[in-house]
């Protein structure tokens, strides 16, 4: 037999194949013993075939069926046979038929696994997972996140190619920039001393192709970050990289949207609806409180500083007197929530900053709660009215900094409506966050700067504002939102010069700042740079979503740890002295 | 006017579209004034066009089309005219044709660059091209060749994904092994003293994903060597990395070939016929003595240690006694070179380690040459039959180290066929290179070592050598190699256990090396490891053949110089003492 050759998949055969003679190969996921008759349940990562080796009708293969164990890996040949009435599994692909064995090779005999392949429900230790991923994924749902994968980067591909974008690779060997977060550095050995840095973004490089002419440019790049990782972060990750010359948002975005339906209708079969909402990003910090909205419900936040302003509720009134705002969600039929459960979300705005969290109930007739004596009838009608309160709804109240009442409500939309089960997991709602300001003010510093970057375009509408009210100013930048995600974001980048150095004027960069920190950059900005703008997809949260999987570790073959670690090759490691004074090296006094 | 929105490239129009009003943006390229009337012609990275402001027609832009410069980038809108009688430029493709401008923006003016843009004939230094490399792009050449190879991508991608292939991304953090070239090590920051290397290929994770039961992956991968460049390397090249399961030589090879077919047949229009040739490596030795042979040429080399080993040419038969060789190759023609031109190829075999090079001429009825005396004639005539040497042609002999000769031979008859023009540039041979040793013997340690890596399977049929005679022992290792490049190589992994034990046994490999060199990958071998094999294909090296490159720095977007820099954006650099810090390192006290 020839053992390699297979004519059929673990996951393929039917019914309609019985008495055909076929050849398979994969892991033994499970053997039963039954009087003499051999089970076996063949896998590979297609599905899982039934193998019966059965004495009496002469399988030479029996004694050697006896010897299989656990993930050892085999070839067989044999005959498709209906299953008996009643033996039919309807939970497997392949539960109306088994193979009679008819020739059997043991391809690789299988030590026992740290953890049982067969069974996934196992609780198997996190670390024990990272450090057999191998094994992890021979149990079946991350290799069908792979999968997941790869047809999302080919349906990428597929479409970018149609739409006459390129496909350029630029430098992992790139420079270190003195903005942004921190690089990871790569010591030179032939130039003592200095370093390669690798790429956060191959911004700087995507912009030079336009530059070049190259006019549509994409890559499925992978990026770095050396930063202490917060939640569901990882050191290295791709990031679907787009940029085009002579085009404005207006081209940009349906080809995005086009993208994104591509991407749906080949490995989901969902079509989704087009044009996506915008969205301005006033409205999203004043409605959700961030820019990342989850539109898969309600609950928004409404801003009720007219109405408490002169209110006999002196926290509320004094708030808005120092500039403060009140913000409040209303949290549909929550008036059945005791004030034991009402009292559990103090934690979660004050670890946000804020002092507290009020309340109302809204009765039939009534207003109840706390702070509900502090109000008149009129307002407490208004309040209602405002955040089209019904009976039987809760009210939630935050005071204080903008900003920190933004961030504590966002929080709490979010954290509600998941206890509530407010959230249709099969929604897909996308939305463009956009008009982004142009700067930011640090009020540490008392010193403006870019929201995004110095070549972030002004709004064309606001560039008067630059003159008379900087701060005010939009910019031409957007992202893509899904499902409360931050999925991408781009802008539109300033070709023009005399904007160009409108922009380094404002953010008080001389001629040696501008040389130091964008280098050659501004110089091939000068040799005619078309008009241009671009986009920057995170690969790996998209995946994520679309797996419905709970971390982008899920979706990567082979990730690093929270600590940024590699449990599997145990990277990274000490390495020889030579490799690092061949590199003009030497390790601090204190590690040696 | 809406500046943004072009009707059409500046490649495309023809005399069709004659009297359509067109919209296009692109770059000056040049500028001519004809009494009053002004040409510019306008160019992207499709073409140029012409454009005409006639005053007397009265385009209210002439007087802004006066002040154009090179590389200035407009936004015209105009009236597609055919060109006057004698007026067509048979040699643009849009000759036929001129735009008769109605509008102009100027969206973006432009310094004189460093080079001229228009003319890529001029002389600009190789450093001045890499430090403006994307003004070098602009020029045509080399955006070709971006687009080419993005297409080379495409095409590879299309057709794996048609086969079931996975694309599948490994980590570029990754673990530094003993083995191979050079590392670039990355230092980490959140664990001292401890680094991460970048991957010169990623043969591990793939073998890993073979075990995990992915069954087919494939991944077009960047890759990274920190050697002393020599010839035509990078330090970050793009390998297409391929492995897939229960398969063998006899199912990659036809798949293989079917990718180039698909390859050729995409970007080229060509069909390629398909099996390719297979060649042992022992006869691509003997024959061309190299192991990548270039067969779109003959000038075989010829052994001919039988008829030389007893004449009375003591170089000769004394090389044979003492265990070397003679070989000889017969140029077709050579005859009428001189002893002159014929003595200038002694400098080029000498450089690689010959004492020297004998010659013969072929007469109509005589052979003559300085060491033709020494041979009787039946010798000559044996000579003469071997080498299918005619009247007219000359034969070229080298003795010696056959190790040495062949390399000598083999440079010395690719240097002769391009010196005579034998060389059909447009033909594309390609052939597998098959049956490699499987060790190696290093004379200076006296070790036997592999010739490829340890989990190289051995050929089938020689698998009782492995006791006898380990050394005369094939390996199921293959290159595939074109016109004299090879462009990829690969081998059967060994899947059994039993067998890496006898290779790490021949190899005198204590469970301690093995542990150290090969780390928990041998464990991962151990849990059911299905048969696999793989392939590694450049893909630098494969565009630079299709462009018809010189070098493949020029199918790079941004490559290095031999010297490992970017001249462009000045990477390596110095980089914060901070950062240095950061990463528990110092630099050496002569560095500071």
């Amino acid at each position: 037999m020839p053992k390699r050759s297979r004519t059929h998949m673990c996951g393929e055969l039917r019914k309609e194949s019985r008495g055909q003679t076929v050849r398979l190969s994969g892991w033994v996921h499970k053997r039963r013993d039954h009087g003499g008759l051999i089970f076996i349940d063949l896998r590979d990562k297609t599905g899982i075939t039934q193998l019966i080796f059965d004495p009496e009708r002469g399988s030479t293969f029996h004694d050697i069926a006896t010897k299989l164990r656990s993930e050892w890996v085999i070839s067989i040949e044999g005959t498709v046979a209906e299953r008996k009435e009643g033996m039919h599994n309807p939970n497997m692909a392949t539960g109306a038929i088994e193979i009679e064995v008819t020739a059997l090779e043991i391809l690789s005999e299988a030590a026992t696994p740290p953890f049982a392949i067969a069974d996934d429900k196992t609780e198997t230790s996190e670390e024990l997972k990272l450090k057999y991923r191998y094994l992890d994924i021979r149990r079946g749902p991350l290799a069908n996140n792979l999968a997941l994968r790869s047809q999302v980067m080919m349906a990428i591909r597929r479409y970018l190619d149609e739409q006459q974008f390129l496909e350029i690779t630029t430098p992992i060997l790139s420079k270190s920039t003195p903005e942004g977060a921190r690089d990871y550095l790569v010591p030179s050995r032939l130039y003592p001393g200095h370093f390669f840095a690798l790429p956060q973004s191959p911004q700087i490089f995507k912009q030079l192709l336009m530059i070049s002419g190259m006019d549509r440019y994409f890559q499925i790049a992978p990026c770095f970050r050396d930063e202490d990782m917060r939640a569901d972060r990882q050191p290295e990750f791709h990031q679907v990289d787009i940029e085009m010359s002579f085009a404005d948002p207006d081209t940009l975005m349906p080809l995005i949207e086009g993208l994104f339906k591509t991407i749906l209708s080949d490995v989901k079969g969902i079509t989704i609806p087009t044009p996506f909402r915008q969205m301005s990003h006033a409205e999203a910090m004043e409605t959700y409180g961030t820019d990342r909205p989850d539109l898969r419900f309600g609950m928004e936040l409404v801003r009720l500083d007219d109405i408490v302003k002169d209110s006999s509720f002196s926290l509320f009134a004094d708030t808005i007197k120092e500039g403060g705002a009140v913000k409040a969600l209303c949290v549909k039929g929550g008036a059945t929530l005791s004030r034991r459960e009402i009292e559990k979300y103090i934690p979660l705005v004050k670890s946000l900053g804020l002092g507290g969290l009020a309340w109302l109930k809204v009765g039939e007739s009534d207003v109840t709660g706390p702070i509900a004596k502090f109000f008149k009838p009129d307002e407490l009608a208004a309040m209602q009215k405002t955040l089209s309160a019904e009976p039987n709804d809760l009210l939630l109240f935050a005071s204080g900094k903008e900003s920190l009442i933004n961030q504590a409500l966002d929080h709490l939309r979010r954290h509600i409506a998941k206890e509530r089960n407010l959230i249709d997991e099969s929604r897909l709602e996308f939305v463009w966050v956009v008009d982004f300001p142009l700067f930011n003010f640090d009020n540490e510093t008392q010193e403006m700067g870019s929201e995004h970057h110095p070549f972030t375009a002004p709004h064309p509408d606001d560039i008067d504002k630059l003159d008379t009210d900087p701060l005010s100013a939009r910019s031409l930048a957007y992202d893509i939102v899904l499902n409360g995600y931050e999925i991408g974001g781009g802008s539109q980048r300033i070709h023009n010069q005399a904007t160009q150095r409108k922009i380094f004027e404002l953010l008080e960069l001389t001629q040696e700042d501008i040389d130091e920190k964008f280098g050659f950059f501004v110089e091939a900005l000068s040799y005619g740079t078309p008009p241009h703008l671009g986009i920057a997809l995170g690969l790996d949260r998209l995946v994520m979503i679309l797996c419905g999987a709970a971390s982008i570790r899920d979706v990567i073959a082979f990730p690093k740890t929270a600590r940024a670690s590699d449990l599997m090759s145990e990277a990274p490691s000490p390495v020889m002295k030579h490799q690092i004074s061949d590199l003009h090296l030497e390790l601090h006094q204190d590690e040696k």
